[in-house]
């Protein structure tokens, strides 16, 4: 497809705004809706980092780049000012989805979380058999495809063959695989009867501790600018998919919610836990009740969750 | 102190860079160190976010708003464009640190993270004794005022007088105490002999469990606009004082680097965590083993840790 820039251009101008979808107002980024000649897009608008090239950084308070400056407050020491950028600095990263479906469209759209609490019970009884759907009718063959290098053959930044212990470590695809500061991971294992971190067990302890040995040593091996221990290890509960894999991100990288306490837990304090439960070889990690938080859009909060926290304000 | 803006202002025109500090690409912020008139100043600069005031939203893609666009890349429905926002809109906020001192300079650099095991020996012989000696010599007296009402009485939002199992509900600084989607209030408990979650003990489940129900209930007491399974509480490890509090924020609150995996720990799965401990009643968190992030510059990394992750290093 030859694509013509004016052309591309054109279409952005002529974009109609119906709806604000989202905000974020920490990365400065803008979500909306519109139409282009009476078909849906969405439009993303984030602002750009400052430049920090010398000469920029240099002349930073100069009128040239910051036209009007007008004083906020000030309290002692600390002065606030609001300045103006001259337009030749002042950039915004924009993404056009067009045409856009529904799921685009929800997929941009602001969306509350809650905190649940997940008992070994609700798990058992609710959580898992939605887990086993979603492994069912080749869900997770696009998982499968990888392992079995029938697809992202070529991506594989290292790899463990053994079939119990094994996994394979690729590029999650927010890296741009050079930027160590930002640098982030995907381990898959190669055993496919763990769903999540639910399925662990105090026998998988030792293999546990050698993956959190050899992952970060293998992408200290491949790349430079980094050491084993700034790197991070973790999983996600709920995870998107139902295969167990563990996210190898650098500790500078500041990854939002995808991160934070109530999603991410850190394989290290996974490991900690297994071992200091009462309990045989078999004890795990279905055992214990799970505090983490999920999106009101999610299937998990509507199927599962959305009654149990109703009916504890009900009680109140 | 009366306040000329205009002076204020000229100040921050004379501000003459001399080294970069920090920068933070994804809240595009940057930290600059310069001088006003050979003095040390800091320059913080962060852009704002968009205005998403309805007028400013159907005029967005004009020419009015982004004088110039450019394709960068198009694949299929996806189209990137970079474009210059006009100088009305691209604000940038500015706080200037005049004079600064060293401690304000270490503060505004970049700082390296390290991913840090602390083993329940560890704790015991190296950090335990750190833990102590930063509770001494009045270190935490600005916390017993507070308990003893001697300071930010007015600030109190909600309080439960118990000696042993009350706690003091304040806001925390970084909350403007209006807006509910970045809600921020921090609970001190009344009770002096808990440091840190290294002390908590299977005995305390009952007491953890029920702050757990009932801050959430006084902060929707107080505020409208939040519901209980909308707040998110946790404890920091390492926290930044020794005298046991908890964080409860707003879950749609992206808090960064305070609430990422490897800082912040759910009072959910502490509770979770106590519960499933192997032992009797005085079996606590001391005895497991946590993994966790320092910064370089931080006192337990210079003393305890950078010596332990070198020998692990050295050993490979």
């Amino acid at each position: 497809m030859s694509i013509n820039a004016a052309e591309e251009e054109a279409k952005l101008r002529k974009f109609r705004f119906t709806r604000f979808l989202n905000q974020d107002t920490r990365t400065k980024m803008v979500n909306l809706l519109g139409e282009i000649d009476s078909t849906p897009a969405i439009l993303i608008a984030e602002k750009t980092a400052f430049s920090i090239i010398g000469d920029h950084l240099t002349k930073f308070s100069h009128d040239l780049h910051l036209p009007k400056v007008s004083l906020m407050e000030r309290n002692d020491i600390y002065h606030s000012f609001l300045a103006t950028q001259d337009s030749e600095y002042g950039e915004v990263k924009i993404t056009l989805i067009f045409p856009a479906t529904e799921t685009h469209i929800r997929k941009y759209t602001h969306q509350e979380l809650r905190m649940v609490v997940e008992t070994p019970e609700i798990y058992r009884e609710l959580v898992k058999p939605y887990v086993e759907e979603k492994r069912r009718n080749g869900r997770l063959d696009w998982v499968y495809n990888i392992l079995e290098y029938k697809s992202e053959k070529e991506s594989i930044i290292v790899e463990d063959t053994d079939d119990v212990e094994g996994f394979m470590l690729l590029p999650d695809l927010k890296w741009d695989r050079k930027t160590m500061a930002s640098m982030y991971t995907m381990a898959i294992l190669r055993r496919r009867d763990i769903t999540s971190l639910r399925d662990l067990k105090r026998k998988h302890v030792p293999w546990l501790k050698n993956l959190r040995r050899i992952i970060p040593e293998a992408i200290c091996g491949k790349y430079g600018g980094i050491e084993p221990d700034q790197i991070k290890i973790y999983v996600h509960y709920q995870p998107s998919y139902y295969h167990f894999h563990l996210h190898a991100v650098s500790i500078s990288h500041d990854g939002g919610l995808g991160q934070t306490a109530g999603k991410a837990f850190l394989l290290g304090n996974l490991i900690s836990w297994l071992e200091s439960l009462d309990g045989d070889e078999e004890t795990g990690l279905e055992s214990v009740e799970l505090t983490y938080s999920l999106g009101e859009e999610s299937e998990l909060w509507q199927r599962v969750f959305k009654e149990i926290n109703g009916k504890g304000k009900a009680k109140e």
